[in-house]
């Protein structure tokens, strides 16, 4: 069943609340928010203008009270439709002063003398502003300081609501129907770019409202890397052939591969898969309230290292959501709690001599242990 | 005719040689890059992977000599098909040092001391990278300087190659046969959500790689904004339905829309729509060296006023490239001079009433004059 488009109000007023009070212990007086998943968070504005690099957006989430939206009048429109009533706009591109003095001026008139205002700054974050200009602003707040959100974006996120997750399932979902099809656009001597676009088009068929992410690849025995474009060499008998796609349905991500076997598979790749699907099942059994995101690598690497060992990926599976990729990480040096609520991604990767080849599932974690959101892949590597 | 994909080595050569003779000019020792079309621009690294937010990627750009590329070990194999051959890897995501170290030592390395390393911090720009680990580089280079790039890539990228024009020329003609198709997609009663998603499939089944942006509207005799995703909203008749795509070929984009009135079209959409084409003629006459970007506002400008007023976007067309928008703006206070080689759209709104109506065209500029990139379309608004 399709879930609902958007959220409830009291989502939001929810996720604000959170945030104050982790503010309020932190001494934060506001957040000041640039990028889209960070201000999609806290307002439900969802628009896919942001590949448009031109213009700054802005929101600040106050110590208390509503969040205040500082936007180019381009955006009035739609934040209009979201709960946000305090919209101040300016006609952005401003080649003399882009934001910098309207935003400036909303920062004093919330946060007091010697007050922090909070950015998100570390891991997997970035300010999504020109350099020069918060250099700017900096200077035009006065007194106040702008500092760390120290990982309050973060915390907030890292934890699903029970309609996030249906919003990641759905995504799921449309994403199992495609790979499911994948047997109709692939075969023997069907050039690879043509499958990445096929492949594209039978995700947007089964209902994704876009495809951000497709990747994957194609060779004998195994693929170099999981991150290049498709390029148009016909699939070969001996091929092993990787989809991985990031859909969204209706601003959520799924994130999850499945591999084909181009006519029988090798032992060496049966075995591979094998140990892969084996690794993801450990990392499933694993994922619980009480271990750490280092736990379920630990678990997970375990059938990896006995099967002849990993990739340079660098990580065997991380945190979804709003965006493809979220915290925390699947490595040993993660010791993030794993809570009730997230949902992660177990990508488990292995070296089959020169090659590779890399499985991903996605689950939920509950109070009682893991579930599925996709369905997860049988061991034998399925053969086309 | 389909261009051939990537680019000669020369063509980097060239860009690296045109931003070495700016930096000495300028004072600055080295570019440090950390956005996708900034790598990509000097190196040709395309991979949809940059959706991923998680792992910061950093390219150095010497006073003399190649670039040196500093980056997760998940893209060394991709790297390593480009023409970069230094390439320094470490193990991302890491919670301790994600690359911070890496990237200062490579700056000692090739900055002297007192040394400016320039990155891009003006208008449309951003750093991508965690703002904390920025700090921690400013500290780790010693007496080098992280300072502003002088808005050295944005000269640069702003004037076309005639090989990257061949690609954003292809991108257009994907894009237009998918409006001709349209069609077959939209009719009175058809969910503007659905018609959203078959465009983007039509994008797809005509050659387009991927297709990171669709935006449009539907309603009557306008549209409220441009910028919306699309909502299970059926068309009727009196609609004016609007379908923008930004899709991509070889890392490329083209970016233009097109208006279909659903049933005959009223008298103001009709004379609105006149004014839009010729506005756009006005701007394709006003686009040609020796022009400033202000002037071609000005000639586009005059046709909207005459008919009755412009929009809210704040501004009316603007460079494309590597990226959906790029400078310069088409607003009365961008003087950048017009040259040859630069593409631009032209993006003329008009207010309806309460509702807006919105066309775009993309062209390229020549020695002699505009070229369309686009087929542009009549001034009667087409009917469904």
């Amino acid at each position: 069943m399709t879930p609902a488009r958007g959220f409830e109000r009291s989502e939001y007023e929810g996720r604000v609340a959170r945030a104050q009070a982790r503010m309020t212990q932190a001494g934060i007086e506001a957040l000041l928010l640039t990028t889209e998943a960070e201000v999609r968070y806290f307002t439900g504005y969802l628009t896919r203008f942001w590949e448009s690099p031109t213009r700054p957006w802005f929101l600040l989430v106050p110590a208390s009270g509503a969040p205040i939206a500082v936007i180019p009048s381009i955006g009035a429109e739609l934040m209009g439709q979201t709960w946000i009533r305090d919209i101040r706009t300016w006609r952005a591109p401003d080649l003399e002063d882009d934001g910098v003095s309207l935003l400036a001026e909303t920062i004093r008139e919330i946060v007091g003398d010697g007050g922090i205002v909070g950015l998100p700054d570390g891991h997997e974050t970035h300010l999504r502003m020109p350099l020069a200009d918060y250099a700017r602003l900096g200077q035009a707040i006065g007194k106040r300081r702008l500092g760390s959100d120290q990982g309050i974006l973060r915390a907030l996120r890292m934890v699903k609501s029970p309609a996030e997750v249906e919003k990641i399932r759905h995504a799921c979902g449309i994403s199992g129907r495609a790979y499911a099809r994948v047997p109709e656009i692939a075969r023997e001597g069907a050039p690879l770019d043509e499958i990445f676009r096929r492949f594209q088009m039978l995700c947007l068929g089964e209902g994704a409202d876009w495809v951000p992410y497709v990747a994957g690849g194609a060779d004998q025995g195994g693929y170099g890397d999981v991150i290049s474009p498709a390029r148009p060499v016909p699939l070969r008998r001996g091929d092993v052939l990787m989809l991985d796609t990031g859909l969204v349905w209706d601003g959520y991500f799924c994130d999850f591969d499945r591999n084909w076997s181009i006519g029988p598979a090798s032992d060496a790749v049966k075995s591979a898969h094998a140990a892969l699907i084996e690794s993801s099942q450990a990392g499933f059994a694993a994922a619980k309230p009480g271990a750490t995101a280092s736990d379920i690598y630990e678990a997970m690497n375990a059938p990896l290292m006995k099967a002849g060992g990993g990739t340079d990926a660098g990580r065997i599976g991380h945190g979804l959501g709003m965006s493809l990729t979220e915290w925390p990480s699947l490595i040993p040096t993660d010791h993030t709690p794993i809570e009730a609520g997230m949902v992660l991604t177990l990508e488990p990767g292995i070296s089959v001599g020169s090659r590779i080849i890399v499985h991903e599932e996605n689950i939920l974690v509950t109070e009682t242990g893991a579930e599925w959101l996709t369905t997860p892949a049988p061991a034998a590597i399925p053969e086309i």
